[in-house]
């Protein structure tokens, strides 16, 4: 069942712990003055009727939850995720299209897992996927490790072994992960984060060789927010901005996973293949939306030329130039991709 | 019929007035040392058995010639395109490409010049188009005049009225006309020449307005021809090298053109129209040739690299990367386009 | 008598007319919570021992004050400010650089202009300037008008005729004139505002060849206030840093101006050398000061570096190579520049 | 004495063993087609009275040898580069520049590597600089190693030892060397080669360590020639250019040099300091040739952009600006480098 703005307001006030900054503990993201302004930017992609299809099996559900399985699905994504950046006033709304991108990739590696291990997790990844398009779910992926010192590449090496998440316990009923992911855009807005683990592992990181999904409230899950780029630390644009997203860094304090929603637990040779497939997908979102913000910085760059009688100027038409071959390299590599 | 490379040798010794460089007359173009290289490259094409296909009118003729007619017989050029490159060691081999995007793009316009005047260029265009594609000919195409001052755009302005190609008498049986064309890829070793107009022409312009094509060995056309690019001018290289282009200045000495083979004449306002259409069929085959030829400079660079034992330096990488990029961008740009 | 940092807060609080961003009148700009730090900054500059130096004709004096008058005494000037820049965490203290900038430009070029026209322009200069040396004055340069529609070049073109300062009235006393200037960095912190001419007069333009100094807190001044650069509209910045500068745009509403601190009118065939000898000196002032700032943002990138384990990774060097060429290529053009 | 063209001339008409290209020994240099335009261009700079000053110790000697001991001296290098570049048509003519460059850096490193190690190259050095300058002498410098396998540094790693110049045999009267380097700009036809080690040598190189001066026409020397750069295999460019210079891949085949032309010999730290410091000197003369280079370059772009009545076409004018930056940093990096 399709949500409402108001539904998915409600949902996120479920007792997660999030922090703004270094300050204290925020008890309603949905009245905090700079975390209110991307739940509302979120809420707005639930008001969205472009948003939905009729699906054969789950009835009318998000578009972005739809399986690409040819060249012309992949297309009419990419339209998809153009016109709602259009919508959203060149501030793509990623709570349904990065989670997307995650689960596309897990569909794909865990059936190579499965095949070569003899697991059982691409029926895990179904199972998820099934209660995240039924319930539309609003949803963030966190990839990033805090990697500590660069200098070394395999994550055992750290001195401090939580630099890179890890499986700290094993369980009968599941697993208890340590960890810290950065960078998670709209984290603390989403119903679930999911997890992928890092490109490059070796056999010995096999307990960085974890993928899994929970809900925003888990315990021991620490959401510390900021604003993402342009308006970092900036109240006054805050205020005056219509919207925009937060970022997270997001703490794993011994989190306890069940084990159907664990999608790779120690198969480190197949980990880079899976960080590596969900980017492909992001990349693909990416570039879509970016062509579209493109085009919009064009307009109004167009209009800010006018403005100054400048728009036949030699040198402002060859920027505007470098504009439009930006906006269409772009384009041109959504269209190609498939 | 499709022609041998013995075939197509043999009808460029037909008394075209062919000079190389500022010195004395070639008799014979197909033995001279420099120009007969680019014959032998331009023979070649003939002998592709690849290039040939069944077509419902014409029987085994050149693919070059098949109008594109949707996305996938765009992505077909592309391939043929990219495929023959790689055929003829990286250096495209342009002689019935070049004549098509030309054909194609007066296919375009001579209907909409035919709506807007009643003209009947259209079915001039098609009757010469399939003596083209019987005779398997080998085309240029004549578009950049020499310009003079550049400081006057419309070409009426310059004092010498011949720096730009024009009509200079109108006859019962057809027109005649002075000027010069430059930098015409193959023209010294092609069937058949077909001169495009200059693109930015306004009203007092109408005696530029004039598309047309020619035998290679009529009357008043000379070529002042020499090779292309890096090896210009370079005997060694020439003696060296396995295959190349030249390229000539064609001077219009008072050349007197038939009705049925003029295409176009004084409808200046279409004549813009005329030149970005073909350049846009035209940058659709350069980029297709281009990531044919990028990819051999890429291959080639990598095994550079490895014969030096740097192929792992991350200076080295960097820029094979770029050349990677290079060559995806114009490969995604051809698939993009259709 | 060199002033204190005392001396220089005192003096600022005169009742000019100030006005944060679209906001209410400021009262006092040494308590206002984001001027008062541009305050502050420039106050330090009054405590540093090192900025004087015994002249002959005025005795304990600002080094940014003695006039160059051959290539070590440009290299003394480059190095104060070089110094100076380290000495405020990066960040330049332009008050007295920018007016002697301008000081230096006026004496060259009035003296070009009472050649020419037999005005006396030299001599009031030359006394204005003693009062500012004596004084050890603030100072702030207003150069930029606002300009309007900027595909009509000469000022006299534009339909608002006030888009360019000009004179609108001529007294026995002075001059009375009218416009805007933008971008006057530390304008609404200093004593004094010199203002400069446009660049690119004609004939027609005489009324807008004017150049003068006039006390910040003049009748008819207004200052519109915002931080420079990155500290732009954002509170948490300001209350987080140590120093930091602001611009204004300056309205000239009426402003009168006596006859001994005007120092060219009318004399619109100079008025661009003017501009150009400004900028001239104030490029020197800004490479030097640059070299500075980038010689501290490069021990900044090096220490970011080691922090992460990556000062040896090659793309980092490659960037720290860029940095220090940057930063050197600045500092050749400040020693050369003599 | 000063040598007049002649003089030189004759004097590389010495046995010298030169091949050209992958061809037959050249018999004389003079006269061969190619190298002979090498051999007037270098010619030329005897002719030119310039050249010349007065010492004090050496009486009317080539100022390219005068030892730059402050700051005047340097600026004074830098015009002497410049107005000979502009003399030989922006070609500049190495043949003492790059010997000087050379010995000026060999009299600094002789006298600390005797400091560390008690020997006595400096005064070998000197006595050998007197011979060159007494004599006026044509001088090339021989750096850059084969190098073989880049992925392994220091040179004793490489398989085949004598991918580095270095040292097979020591004798009482001198030491026999093995290797060959390459880029040497007119090697084939100076008067005297001096090498040089190659920059990042370990204890294990020692052999490698070696810095001497041989005549051209010294027993075991084989140059093998090209032309430089943009004439490279261009004949008819070859009979059309008025000068140019050739460089060699020069084979050191059982080379002996006796001892007082040895100048360094297996004191492997100074190695380093010695490459830098030619390396150092030889960029300053670079710099100072190339900003005439583009000068002559920059007025031939204005010139033909006036041909085609483009001097004044925005784009036109961005990349003329571009050359005079460039042009200037260049003249400003010869200046604020002493």
């Amino acid at each position: 069942m399709p949500r409402s703005p108001t539904d998915y307001v409600n949902s996120v006030k479920d007792g997660r712990v999030v922090y703004y900054r270094g300050g204290k503990r925020v008890d309603d993201i949905t009245t905090h003055p700079v975390i209110s302004i991307a739940v509302r930017h979120a809420s707005d992609l639930f008001g969205v009727k472009e948003r939905l299809y009729e699906d054969p099996n789950y009835g009318l559900v998000s578009k972005y939850f739809r399986i690409p399985r040819n060249t012309n699905d992949l297309l009419d994504r990419y339209k998809l995720i153009y016109e709602d950046t259009l919508r959203f006033d060149g501030l793509f709304n990623i709570v349904q299209a990065i989670g997307s991108d995650a689960l596309f990739s897990l569909m794909i590696i865990a059936k190579k897992v499965d095949k070569r291990y003899g697991t059982n997790y691409y029926s895990r990844v179904m199972k998820y996927y099934e209660h995240v398009v039924r319930n539309d779910l609003a949803m963030a992926v966190a990839q990033t490790d805090v990697k500590g010192n660069r200098a070394k590449r395999p994550p055992h090496e750290q001195e401090d072994k939580d630099m890179y998440l890890r499986v700290v316990e094993v369980r009968d009923d599941g697993i208890v992960v340590n960890g810290a992911k950065i960078h998670t855009t709209q984290g603390p807005v989403a119903n679930e984060i999911i997890v992928l683990p890092y490109r490059a592992l070796v056999e010995n990181d096999k307990d960085y060789a974890v993928a899994f999904a929970v809900p925003a409230n888990t315990k021991g899950l620490k959401f510390i927010v900021r604003p993402v780029l342009e308006y970092d630390g900036n109240p006054n644009a805050v205020n005056a901005a219509s919207r925009f997203e937060v970022e997270a860094l997001i703490v794993f304090d011994h989190v306890f996973v069940p084990w159907d929603r664990v999608f790779m637990f120690r198969e480190w040779d197949l980990a880079g293949q899976l960080a590596w497939t969900f980017a492909t997908y992001h990349r693909f979102t990416a570039i879509s939306y970016r062509a579209a913000t493109a085009n919009l910085y064009l307009g109004a760059s167009l209009y800010a030329a006018r403005a100054n009688g400048i728009e036949n100027a030699p040198h402002v038409r060859d920027w505007l130039v470098q504009m439009i071959m930006y906006k269409e390299v772009l384009s041109m590599g959504a269209m190609a991709a498939p």
